[in-house]
């Protein structure tokens, strides 16, 4: 049977038209709904059947897309949905869509076709109002948020309070000249982030130096050393996320530049890896075990067909001082610093 | 449909024995194979047609099962599976067993009843020859070793010669007091390991000094601690795999004994993080991308009835020298020792 999906390109259209024609909840140019509705009939599409086949033979499977599974923030999520998924009575299905849009729709066509009861998705579609329209089956947004006109299901922590809470920490610290290394900016996690650093920069007379970053390693090494040659007297690194800290670190370290003593850093996410750094790294860290499990608890009742009214959840953040920063007061006083440290 | 295990559960016999009376590959008991035949016959279980439908509504979809998505070492496993598998064109489902060999049946039922073409299991099963005889695709066996009676599909490092390079190296480097952190032994991987220190440590004369340890941070830092305690005059110690040698560098650390000046630190992987940690890691390097390559490229070449005539491929490992470790020549000269530190 065909996927909406299928139907779409059949008919040269978006799947948000497709789904638009199907439920009647917009108008669509009449030329094209009669396209689209040929296609629906030569492909024997029907949704009711589908709908009625998904609620009979639920398949107690439940898919959850993630951008890459080479961060451990993905993998801790991923985890954690798990966790309440198993305890609901649902299998985990992972799967990695390696930031590439085209692997991503192949995934939502193979959980559709597996009938997967539900899927959890952070998506790296820029636009990703099609993606929840045309899904047939309940589906959360994990991480990012969803424009305002889908009004999707969606968990995420707040990233401006994030963004906002590193820098006043960093500022606290003594720091002036603060760099953000921010991630790609058309994921509304990094875009809302940087709004944060920008409205504390402003708020505190500081000047905004970005350096634009991708949310990985390899990305990171580079970018830090970009970073020290554009920007050679920052005294404050704000890293897109803590894999980009850890690279951060990583370069300072071998370059010989004290942390945090000449140069501070705050990460983003607080991953198990934050803790187990050397220096320990400080971070704003995201509720990631509450994000993961909310987000499978609301898939869960949405196919049990359990009310959610609200539809937006955003989780808050928390600032974890570790290593990599140090109060401006506890600067002349070594030893408190490290008794401090220690209990971190 | 009914799946083996299924059939299996409700004839009171193992999946081993259902596929035997199926298969008629050996002898089983006419009592059993009567009440095996009689399930059989009640929940209608068709292996022919089965596989039939396997042959011809290929579901392009190949299943891996990872012990946990929270050791890098299979992500990065996975990520290598899953390019070939794209590059083949099958999807990959990723599912964690969380080590719970109940969650991994699961997983294995629900692969089948969506027609997965193909399923690459690091298995937690003790025993894993029925696992292996009741799947009704192709499987591989990763990272682990299948008993010779079932001569199944497997894909590996040399974790023996990987446990025999490690404690040679830090044997060179001037340990006579090496500490083998070694993780479960129930996983061939693990004995393996701990085979080749035992081995190596008769032929230099030292004393063998073992430590259990499970595969992750949490037990890591643990078993890290008791290891100081009991063997104070630790000088050398060989991690159970790269996340266990990231806590032992962590406790080393918060307890100010220097590395490697005091105690050297090798790990087994060489996951992209072992080069990122401060220190960076000396390690054992596993071809992870090659045995993940390896095993779609078999499941592949499997379902698309291609002949495979090697059933195990073990595949190469190497010694990488990074900052955790130095040779005991350089001992003397720390200027030349930090000058080959900073190009490794």
């Amino acid at each position: 049977m065909a996927t909406i999906r299928e139907i779409a390109r059949q008919a040269h259209v978006s799947p948000a038209t497709v789904s638009r024609v199907l439920n009647g909840t917009a108008a669509v140019d009449p030329q094209t709904e009669a396209r689209v509705l040929k296609v629906i009939r030569e492909t024997g599409y029907r949704p009711n059947e589908v709908a009625r086949s998904l609620s009979k033979r639920s398949s107690r499977i439940i898919g959850c897309i993630v951008p890459t599974i080479a961060n451990p923030f993905f993998t801790e999520l991923a985890r954690a949905i798990e966790d309440e998924s198993f305890r609901r009575g649902y299998k985990l299905i992972l799967c990695n869509s390696d930031e590439d849009p085209a692997k991503e729709e192949a995934y939502i066509d193979m959980l559709e076709r597996m009938n997967a009861d539900g899927i959890i998705i952070t998506t790296t579609h820029e636009e990703m109002d099609a993606l929840i329209q045309a899904c047939p089956v309940p589906m959360v947004i994990l991480d990012r948020a969803p424009s305002k006109e889908t009004n999707a299901y969606s968990v995420r922590a707040d990233h401006y309070q994030g963004g906002r809470l590193a820098t006043e920490h960093l500022v606290q610290c003594g720091c002036r000249r603060i760099v953000m290394m921010c991630g790609p900016k058309k994921y509304t996690s990094a875009a809302k982030r940087l709004q944060g650093y920008r409205d504390v920069c402003r708020e505190q007379g500081l000047e905004p130096r970005e350096v634009a970053c991708d949310f990985d390693f390899a990305d990171g090494l580079l970018k830090t050393q970009q970073l020290l040659e554009h920007f050679p007297d920052v005294d404050g690194i704000l890293a897109a996320n803590d894999v980009v800290a850890l690279s951060v670190v990583k370069v300072l370290a071998a370059q010989k530049i004290p942390i945090p003593d000449q140069i501070q850093v705050v990460g983003f996410d607080n991953i198990y890896l934050s803790q187990l750094m050397t220096p320990a790294l400080t971070t704003i860290g995201q509720p990631i075990t509450a994000i993961g499990t909310m987000a499978a608890a609301i898939v869960a009742d949405l196919v049990e067909g359990k009310d959610q009214p609200l539809k937006a959840r955003i989780l808050p953040v928390e600032l974890v001082i570790r290593e990599t920063s140090h109060l401006q007061s506890n600067r002349a006083n070594g030893k408190a610093v490290d008794a401090w440290r220690m209990k971190s």
